[in-house]
């Protein structure tokens, strides 16, 4: 399984067509978290998993649908990209916490426990205040432990995350954000939510989302040494990819992603009123194919391949593979 | 139009049929909240109203649907009971700011802005901790003063109650709660809330949910001194009723008011393990008929026929019609 270096990335919210597969083929990714809904309330998020349903079946000859660590072989067994399905919000469970496990069976591998607002769950990183868990956050928190959907805290407030870190009875993810110490914004994580999730033996998908590594102008080389001080501060098991990448997505898109249905004024997210368009990517990742430029920029800071290794691919790939696991009491 | 007491119950949860609206009339009632959403989402809260309104068709001798002040002095000219809809959460919103708008056509002219859980909006009394009011609640207290649909903070959380006091622009109601020095409970309100809400001018409809007045063993005398306690402290032109009666409601309908879809164990509410099903009401108030005993019990503790009238339902008169109205800037 090892003579071809797994590249997974944590998470991406790209527009998915051939074109797209093939430029993650062209760049080596092995597999990847597609997020497949944002707001969208449980109706919303069957249809869009419907959506997915054809386009797996339509593009059979590329892409596997990943749902266990079996599944993750599978793919790579194939030469077939595996994708894992899942969720930026809790919104599609609505008030149901049975429907964590529908979910689950429909393969909704991973779910963040807010999106940028408060839910019934918990708060956002943007929200002005943060409560903790709630009590159905916590009873959804048992449940996706139970069910091994993993849980992804990456817009999730600082209390928020520190209380499901604590009340997991599993490992959690943060599957694309910064140390914010390096990259200073509300979306960045602190020291003591990075300290708490290493010794969870959490995982951290360093992020290249314009916004949160200094914009587009940040040279391959400072993002690589970004991730060369995440690893010295989390460890070189618990730090992966997660590019955050917003691939050929149109300006409707990026006002659902930050308006929602929840405010009639313009909300930049993560952007600015100087700023409040798509972010521009910087040149050395354009789209997936240019995976390979990271692998050549680790090289170039010093980076061992057995830990390049690690962060392009294998951290993600054990972590889902015991995470996504049904717990066995 | 004072030829005849004005009664006004602030909230009603009761079965509604033929028999409990001659009970209503029985008792003297000109106006009534009937709660008619605890968790629903915007779907079944048409359905909800759908069945509102067939209900206001087939009893229109009886009953008239109040939308403003204009239609309470309708129903009062017409000798028919007004009944209010509103919703006990803001489950029914979503997280769609225009629905705001939409329900109030609808004719939803009240809104607790959470029920028994966090959620979208703020955190309920019986959450570990409150945040106070989240960026979308921020935008719904807003359009919810604009459009003039009332705000009820009864089983709100303090944090939140207090923001959303701070945050309208126009005064607030507590429709069914009582001073929490008087009667120690989770639901009942303190001392720092209450003062907020005089401050505010907003309403506060003392309740007679056995669970937040004692028991089913407290005297007619005792409930009507803490009447007199709260006006000492509230003010006698900012006391009201909102028994929160749930009469003729089935086991079934207990559940789903406590646990809705959101735990799989069992929540008592405001009740407890060794008192976990349906509270026994007082002797002197098994049904709405029974309003009468209440003024006489106020006559007894020697309040003034003019305080008595504004309590039993001029003071909620005045304030649902300022309430209703459309705000103009």
């Amino acid at each position: 399984m090892k003579n071809k270096m797994m590249v997974i990335d944590a998470l991406v919210l790209s527009h998915w067509d051939k074109e797209f597969l093939h430029l993650l083929k062209a760049g080596g990714v092995t597999c990847v978290h597609a997020s497949c809904g944002l707001w969208e309330n449980a109706r919303e998020t069957i249809s869009k998993i419907g959506e997915w349903q054809r386009f797996f079946e339509e593009h059979a000859d590329l892409i596997y649908q990943v749902k266990t660590g079996e599944d993750m072989d599978e793919a790579l067994r194939q030469g077939k990209i595996g994708v894992i399905l899942g969720l930026q919000n809790t919104s599609a469970l609505e008030d149901e916490l049975s429907l964590v496990s529908v979910f689950n069976t429909l393969g909704i591998k991973v779910m963040q426990l807010t999106y940028n607002n408060q839910n019934l769950i918990g708060s956002s990183c943007y929200e002005e205040h943060d409560n903790g868990l709630s009590r159905y956050g916590k009873l959804v928190v048992e449940k996706m432990n139970e069910y091994g959907v993993m849980i992804d805290l990456s817009h999730v407030g600082e209390r928020t995350t520190l209380d499901t870190i604590q009340y997991s009875s599993r490992p959690v993810a943060i599957t694309h954000a910064n140390p914010n110490w390096i990259y200073p914004t509300k979306r960045n994580k602190s020291k003591e939510v990075l300290s708490a999730l290493r010794e969870n033996k959490g995982m951290l998908g360093v992020c290249a989302y314009p916004h949160l590594i200094g914009g587009k102008d940040t040279s391959l080389q400072e993002f690589c040494y970004l991730i060369k001080e995440t690893v010295d501060f989390m460890g070189v098991d618990h730090v992966g990819l997660g590019t955050d990448l917003t691939y050929n997505m149109p300006i409707d898109f990026l006002h659902w992603m930050r308006m929602g249905r929840w405010t009639h004024e313009i909300d930049y997210g993560a952007g600015s009123k100087e700023n409040p368009s798509w972010p521009e990517w910087p040149e050395w990742f354009q789209s997936p194919k240019d995976f390979p430029n990271i692998i050549t920029g680790l090289k170039e800071v010093g980076m061992s391949l057995e830990d390049i290794e690690k962060i392009m691919g294998e951290n993600w790939y054990l972590f889902f593979k015991e995470s996504f696991q049904r717990k066995r009491e």
